[in-house]
C-alpha cells in the first residue's frame, strides 16, 4: 500500500511558494500578508491559528494577529473585517472558525473582501468555483488536489465518492473533481444515504469528510481503492481520521495517514491562496490566472 | 408508467404566481417587470424569447424587450445592463443565450445585479447556492424541483443520477439535489463517465441534460426507475428530448416527455424568479425568503 505523506507533498508545495514569494517580493517591494482573527478561546482553533502563523514565518508571509474575546460583538468584528479590507498590507483575511455563539458566520465570511477570502467561503468565490471560472478556493480541497496531482493520479472518468457536504470541502471538493479539469464521476454521499456500503464498495477514490472516527472499514472499499482521508477526529487515543487506518492498512492501494495527511495540505494551500492574493493585488497576475 | 405532465404543473405554478401577484400588486402599486435582451437573430432564441414574453403577460408581469443586432459591442450591451440594473420598473433581467460570438458572456452576465438575475447565473447566485443559502436560482433546475415537488416525490437518500454538468442546469440541480432541503445522494455524469449503463441502472431517478437525442435506452434504466427529461433536441422528426420515450415508455415507473414536460417548467419559473425578486425590491420580503 502507498502511504500518501502530506509532510512530503506540503514541504514541495510550500518551498514553491516560498521560493515564488522570494522571487517577486523585492520587485513589488512587499512581502504577502495575512490577517489571523480568532474569536473566543476554543482550544483547538488555537492550536490551528498558531501552526497557520508559524508556516506563513517560515514561507516569508507576514501574519497578523487578532485575537478577541468572545463577546466582541457582530458590529465590532464587521468593523475590524472592514479595516482589514481596506489595509494595503493585508493580501489574506482568515477568519478561524467555528465562531463563538452569537456571532452570524455567514454575515462575517460575507463582510470579507472576496479578493482577500483565502478561505474561499465567500458567495463570490464558491460561484466561481460553480462556475469553473478561476478563484481563490477553500483550502481543504484545494489542497487534496494538489496531493492527488503530486502522485500522478489521473480522476478522469474514474468514480469517485464524496461522504460529506460541508461547504467548506464535501461540496466544494465534488465541484472540482466533476469539473473539466479533473473529470471525474462524483457521487455525493451524506448521513441520509441509504445503501452508502454498496456505493464505496464501486468507488474508485473515496474522499472521507464526515468527522466520525474510524468510519470506514475494511468490508466498505475494493481492494485496489485510494483512500483520501480529511477528518480530524480527537478520541481518547489521540487524532484519528475518518477511516480505520489500521484495519485498512494494507487492504487499499493508497491511502493517506491522519495526521501527516490532507491536514498539512490545507495549511500550505493557505499559503499558497495568501501568496495568490497576494500577486493579484500587486496586479502581477488577472483574476483569470489565478492558481 | 405516470406522465409527469410539465402542462398541468406549469399552470399551477403560473396559477400561483398570478394570484400573489394581482394580491400584492395593489397594495405596492407597481407590477414586475422584466427585462428581455435577445442579440442577434438565433431562430430558436427567438421562439424562447417570444414565449417568455406571453408567459409573462399571462400573469401579470410587464415585459419590456430588447432586440439587438449581433454587432452590438461588448460595451454597448453592458451599458444597456447597467441602465436596466438601476430602471426601478425592471426587476428582472434577462439576457437570452447563448450570445453571438465576440461577447464575453461571463462578463455580460456578471454585469447583471443579483438580485436582478432571474436566471440565477450570477456568481454571487450560484455561490449562495452552494453554501446552502436562499438565492435567485437557475430556472430549470428550480422548476424541475418543482415538479418533483407537485408529485409528491421525496427523494431522501435516494440515487438520483445526473446526465450533463452544464452551469444551467446539470452542476446547479446536482447541489440542490444533495442540499439538506432534498437529501438526495447524486452522483454527477457526464461525457467522461466510463461506466455509464451500470450507473444508471442502480439510479432511482435520472435527470438527463446532455443535449443528445433518444441517448437513454431500456438497457440503461431498472423498472421502477423515474426519467426527468430535461433535453430538447431539434431532429428531423421534430422536438426529442434526451430519453428514447417511446422505447422507455411502459418500461419505467414515470417520465417527463419532451415536449410538454420540464421546458415548460423552466419558463414558469422564470415567472416565479421575476415575481421574488419584485417582493424583495418591494421590500415584502428578506433574501432568506426567496422561495
Amino acid at each position: 500500500m502507498l502511504l500518501l505523506e502530506g509532510k512530503s507533498v506540503s514541504k514541495a508545495l510550500r518551498a514553491k511558494v516560498k521560493e515564488e514569494i522570494a522571487a517577486l517580493s523585492s520587485a513589488v517591494k512587499r512581502v504577502p500578508g495575512l490577517a489571523v482573527i480568532l474569536v473566543g478561546e476554543d482550544p483547538a482553533s488555537q492550536v490551528y491559528v498558531r501552526n497557520k502563523e508559524k508556516a506563513c514565518e517560515e514561507v516569508g508571509i507576514t501574519s497578523y494577529s487578532y485575537r478577541l474575546p468572545h463577546d466582541i460583538g457582530q458590529e465590532n468584528l464587521i468593523k475590524l473585517i472592514r479595516e482589514l479590507n481596506a489595509d494595503d498590507r493585508v493580501d489574506g483575511i482568515l477568519l478561524q472558525l467555528p465562531l463563538p455563539e452569537g456571532l452570524n458566520t455567514q454575515a462575517c465570511l460575507q463582510a470579507i473582501d472576496p479578493r482577500k477570502d483565502v478561505d474561499g467561503l465567500h458567495p463570490e468565490n464558491q460561484g466561481r468555483l460553480a462556475l469553473g471560472l478561476k478563484a481563490l478556493r477553500p483550502c481543504t480541497p484545494a489542497g487534496t488536489l494538489f496531493l492527488l496531482d503530486y502522485y500522478k493520479y489521473d480522476l478522469e472518468g474514474k468514480n469517485c465518492v464524496v461522504l460529506g457536504r460541508s461547504h467548506l470541502v464535501g461540496r466544494p471538493l465534488a465541484m472540482m473533481l466533476n469539473d473539466k479539469t479533473m473529470n471525474a464521476t462524483v457521487t455525493m454521499c451524506h448521513s441520509k444515504t441509504r445503501n452508502l456500503k454498496e456505493i464505496c464498495r464501486q468507488a474508485d477514490f473515496i474522499f472521507l469528510a464526515i468527522g466520525r472516527p474510524r468510519f470506514l472499514t475494511p468490508d466498505m472499499v475494493k481492494e485496489d481503492a485510494v483512500i483520501i482521508d480529511i477528518g480530524i477526529n480527537r478520541t481518547e487515543d489521540g487524532l484519528c481520521g475518518d477511516a480505520d487506518f489500521k484495519a485498512l492498512e494494507g487492504k487499499v492501494a493508497a491511502m493517506t495517514p491522519v495526521p501527516g495527511g490532507i491536514g498539512l495540505m490545507t495549511i500550505s494551500q493557505l499559503l499558497e491562496n495568501t501568496m495568490q492574493a497576494w500577486k493579484y493585488a500587486m496586479g502581477l497576475i488577472r483574476l483569470e490566472d489565478l492558481a
